[in-house]
């Protein structure tokens, strides 16, 4: 069932969502408070929604490879769910693994619908962005009976960042573009991502000594381990953050002043989504 | 005390409540963002006042006829609380599920006299609702006392859609008229509707072989099925919403463009709840 | 310790409190909205700021009473805390309870020196009596330890009302003057009345037999019975406000028409404390 | 690895912070309501920026201090985490310790960048702060396995300042400047520091006899001593509040009123921190 593969693919895909999405936001954020300088170029409206469309479409993608994943593996059940000859139901791991996956499809053929056509509230999208998180975190809180003590505890621990994500998420359907909650989410992104391949390595260790899983010294270590995901998370979003906007800053600086005179045309093409919502 | 029937029956009705919330909200959001176009035909004000105090009627009707059934059904207490003689309570079961339609009963009270008078804030409705939605569940989680496993577990899993339902029908207190909100609502309300199938059917199988009360691989694949009636409960509150947007956008498109100049009256008839709250 | 009578007596301050609170914002509210026929009489600025002195004053002479009482009955502290000889604590519950009645005095100076200076800003007074509710609540919850199942029941069953009502005051901080939220506060305020005097009964009942403290179909009637108590504490917080609104409204449509002429100063004498925030 | 100075030593720290937060929110608020009287050069916009600056570093020094004070105690862990030879963990209290040192730390280096350049959003230190709070009771609420019922006791009533103090810093995000949740932030330091400090007394009494650690009685005084904390919490900020207030009007008072025509400056210096969010 569990494999450190297991744990490392997911996390990677989270690592990586959560780095795109400070990339983005701060990128938005940046050009957002420049605007006076003339940044409409760097994203525009239409540009942000093309960025939204890839962005979804991404999603949608992994998500679809990971059920498929979870169901064809090796061990996998192969969409069979319960097995009538020896009454007992099939893989449940792999089928509650695709089900988490199911809601981030879902997520993101939502998303993909709202910024293509103008069907539903913009807000819809983070809403299912935090129902998507709260599933995952439903699914994995019923998913720990009978484990050992420290096994528990690491699952325990990630669910802190599933759940502090689905707030976030669902707090941004009120805030739509508060920079503070974006970034806050993006960390969280992170920490469940870093901590994803954190579990990899204590219950599966790759190479040298299997942990002690009763052992109250290791749950210690590995709660204060978390606070250190916890703090690189934000030290890797901070990063990100000051960057991408020192990086626009300084090109909007440079170029021509004549491009002031251009500015009107953005009073067609309102950049923070706030105000369309 | 419990069985198929007894499930199936609220189950149904919490279904059509939020299949017909749904199209409610749907076509008054629709004819809201269409309001240039010229929708007030379709749902002024006074229409929606006449739907609300409708709603609020069938409501304390299945309310009362709900309360009568628990007392007066073959074995209910008919209005007996406790046996003097005996020395013991009289059919607690069918006394608190009459608690519990009791209080929808004054949620439908009173929604009705908002509407007909001009007695009490609109918001107060919700908040009616809110306290029925709540009363619900916390006559639930004090109902579990020794039951078997896989009985309790059923039962916590719907507190989740009832006590969702609660916090966010006090949401709509401070934020009415919001659509995302409302849909969130119908989709827990529908959520709420098929898992009391799913549980008389998990609890009193029809046909069929019981299911086996402790084992675990039961509650991890009803944990996952919850899941699934979410992601069904989400897809329904979708095709709903969409395809009632649709309609009136395209219904609206074929009126004659001459319906422009008659748009005044309208200024005396606000759609927007909002503005009145 | 705990007697019929140590139950009845805060019992009937909470009803008392629930009764006047209830009047007092359903007048006030009722003038606010009917202003526009000419009601500055009856709630000016000033009247709202004398009741609101004597309320204070009357909050802080009952605490102080409570205090005085819990130290001074025939088994009381005497403000004796600890006992050096025998080396144990004095009568812990008395002193519980007198922290309890600090809290709520506390409260009332604190909303006592705002309404008669311009010391702080008015939505203290409402974090003090959230604090307060929530001080009762906490020393509640660690009160417990080792009773009997149904008393434990009866007391976590209140722990609802208290902290229900320091969220509703907390969240008045922020929406001042929002009459659904003050009602609800009056209504959890009759509720926790109501439940003390249910307390009473079941613990030391007055006449008739004793309660089995550890049958489980008396927690499943007593949870039922608070059910009632909340429906009874909405019914009586409705009809106040029914009554009230009418009242103010038909005494206001029988005062002359030329009043409308002196209209001017109430624009000096603002209504609504919203605005003074 | 407990001891009274390790309790004492925070416990002044929350102290001194508490103290200074009431006084600067109080002085900021005390120039912002009497602005007509011309109070801007009690707090400038600059002079504020300084002082921000200057209680940054001071946090950072001492978070720092902190962290080598528990690495490079007499029996700390000197850097080292893993001893390979017996296999088991070093101090890993200590190493907790310094992780919630860190946090504050980083809260530190935060609010430092965030007021000496333009980089961030102000309200980014808030966050930061309520962050390190959470960060603290989270290693807090890990770290009571197997103590006695005492200690895991007095801990336990620690993590509601710690956690409402996350919350409330929290909420501050979003309401900066508002005086009310600043004050009560303030309080809720100040607990945190005077149990510090009760904590030492109770767990390692510097004179006198030793507490028994499992007597439900002393569990029940220190409770009620919590209330206590918090009321005399509530009445050092009340009272420093009040003195700054009417210190800062009386001084603006004797001012001479031909200042009042150097007011226009003002203009190009805004006080309130809202309207630059």
């Amino acid at each position: 069932m569990g494999s450190f593969k297991g744990h490392a693919l997911p996390g990677s895909f989270f690592l990586v969502a959560g780095i795109w999405w400070t990339g983005k936001y701060s990128l938005w954020h940046a050009t957002r408070r420049n605007k006076n300088i003339g940044s409409t170029r760097l994203a525009s409206r239409a540009s942000q929604r093309r960025l939204e469309i890839l962005e979804s479409s991404v999603i949608l993608f992994f998500s679809f490879v990971g059920m498929l994943a979870e169901q064809f593996v090796a061990d996998g059940p192969r969409l069979q769910l319960y097995d009538f000859a020896e009454k007992h139901w099939e893989h449940l791991m792999n089928w509650q693994h695709a089900t988490m996956y199911l809601f981030f499809a879902l997520a993101g053929i939502v998303s993909l619908i709202i910024h293509t056509t103008e069907a539903a509230p913009l807000a819809v999208d983070r809403l299912m962005l935090a129902i998507a998180f709260f599933n995952e975190g439903f699914l994995f809180l019923y998913h720990l009976h009978g484990r050992t003590m420290l096994d528990v505890h690491v699952h325990q621990l990630l669910l802190y960042a599933i759940f502090g994500g689905a707030l976030i998420a669902f707090l941004e359907v009120f805030h739509r573009g508060n920079i503070i909650l974006e970034l806050l989410r993006c960390t969280l992104t992170l920490l469940q991502g870093s901590w994803f391949w954190e579990i990899g390595f204590v219950l599966y260790p790759p190479h040298g000594p299997e942990w002690d899983m009763t052992d109250h010294n290791n749950a210690m270590f590995v709660t204060m381990c978390y606070s250190w995901h916890l703090a690189f998370a934000m030290l890797v979003v901070s990063v990100l953050y000051c960057t991408i906007s020192c990086v626009v800053h300084s090109r909007l600086k440079r170029t021509p002043p004549m491009e002031m005179g251009l500015l009107k045309p953005r009073e067609r093409d309102p950049e923070s989504e706030d105000e369309i919502l």
